[in-house]
């Protein structure tokens, strides 16, 4: 498809990461596009209550604070098109965003669209989503204050909201289809150590259940079939993310796990393509973080963009 | 002195990297004490209206913005103390904290101490800063549009800022002391091909002058002595920063420029000392990134506790 449109910079993904690089290219003058495929906001919509991103002490709705980012972008400038992304490619010094509304044209690129969780896909998993279905202790662990939850998964992120909840939570069930974790040897140690953390192996959730929050799992044993509840608060699901960068394979050599390698300028391996956000390998997943990341590419790709 | 008090992490420097760590180290529950001189808030105290903070639309009052951060960290129990910090020492597992009340341990230390911008200590500067006296063009840029402005000094700093400010002012003028620039070679270059640059060599300034806001700045050539005047609406003084780094030269190898150096977990050199905004080498002086910092730097130090 032909170029439809030439910017300065394109940014992909409207989560925090990209929206907060959109307010520091487009103050910054330079012709900025953001590219999104649905609502802006990334994660952080159905987040309900953000309560640490600094600035807002009675926390604010997930919903209302990307708005907000969003308002403020828009309002220095930047330019929005909903479309997905399905390539970057390279020609000369022109980073070439392909999407399904024709091919857009950058001089510098930030990938920022974030990653998707992996969801178990049982029954009551959206409907409790926000009331006691949780993906980030970090985040909302401070909710469930002396109460039973429980944690499915098994690998190292599993173990470690299991014992970031041990924090807050009165007990914490992990719930592993496997009969080992996959978690490294010294999380185990911890997670085994901890006397809040109990373990239910060879297990898998069928359902969540609740009214108007959560209440309890339906589980099912693997190996001898047996069924039986669970009454928790809460249930953090840690069976993975993934992140949104299968369009970039071709450009870019990706980790193991699907993200995307920068250094601390948020630089990757290919000139003029930056990452913001929870793409990026280290990533900690947290809003703060993410806008810290947009502001950090945003002004090493106007440097770069300054200096060709 | 004897040690006063016992902490999980204590954090040094209450501006938006400081505050933001001890949001999240108090949330997850360890016992947190952030230090600092003075009020709280860093340099946004003094930065008038804040634009580039994403969740603000409008801008938000820069006193106002710390003050809501500390209000939210203390609420999530964040202590508070202050004091000035004369020096940190390793002791077996402890990172002591020597200050003017007393000697504080931690199991793990936070430096967010920021840097304070060099003055030029001439007449008008404290009282128009924020009215026409600046310190970052990335900041305040934005709010000199078409209008004629100055920078002073000759270093990467003054360059790159006058450069920033093309986009925006209708001139800017290089106010440097001495006959040629410090700045690399190709931000040279590209200074001198920028037809909104000129240059006033040799040249100190001796007094800012204006009515609510800055009007003009008296000059004084130092080869021949003349003084001459030069009308602008803003000038913005890269003649420096300062980080607050003096106390940390027995623990830590500084870069040149006495900031600290950290890995993109801001980790230090040194186990269980982590740095946080301004302070660090990479630095980008923006609210945006410095919150991103304390987020990261809260979050490794949490594991590196948990993990002892």
């Amino acid at each position: 498809m032909a170029i439809k449109r030439e910017y300065d910079v394109v940014i992909i993904g409207g989560g925090p990461a990209g929206l907060t690089a959109g307010i520091y290219t487009a103050r910054a003058r330079l012709k900025s596009l953001l590219i999104e495929r649905g609502a802006t906001g990334g994660l952080i919509v159905n987040a309900g209550v953000v309560e640490n991103y600094p600035g807002f002490p009675d926390g604010i709705n997930g919903l209302e604070l990307a708005e907000a980012m969003h308002q403020q972008a828009v309002k220095f400038g930047l330019e929005t098109l909903t479309a997905d992304v399905t390539g970057l490619e390279l020609k000369d010094e022109r980073r070439v965003v392909k999407t399904s509304e024709g091919d857009v044209a950058a001089r510098a690129v930030i990938v920022a669209g974030g990653s998707d969780r992996v969801k178990l896909g049982v029954p009551g998993e959206e409907e409790f989503t926000g009331r006691g279905v949780a993906y980030c202790a970090i985040c909302d662990g401070y909710f469930y204050r002396d109460v039973p939850v429980a944690v499915v998964g098994g690998g190292n992120a599993a173990v470690n909201e299991a014992l970031e909840l041990t924090k807050f939570a009165s007990r914490v069930t992990i719930i592993h289809r496997r009969e080992e974790l996959r978690a490294t040897k010294i999380l185990q140690e911890r997670a085994f150590a901890e006397p809040k953390i109990e373990f239910s192996w060879n297990t898998v959730v069928e359902a969540v259940e609740g009214e108007d929050t959560v209440k309890k799992l339906r589980l099912k044993n693997v190996q001898n079939g047996e069924k039986s509840t669970l009454d928790i608060s809460g249930v953090f699901m840690a069976v993975g993310f993934r992140p949104n960068t299968g369009y970039l394979k071709s450009v870019l050599t990706l980790a193991d796990d699907g993200t995307v390698i920068t250094n601390e300028k948020m630089e990757t391996a290919v000139p003029g393509i930056f990452a913001a956000g929870d793409i990026r390998s280290s990533s900690i997943r947290q809003v703060a973080a993410a806008v810290g990341d947009g502001s950090v590419a945003a002004i090493y790709a106007e440097r770069y963009i300054a200096a060709k």
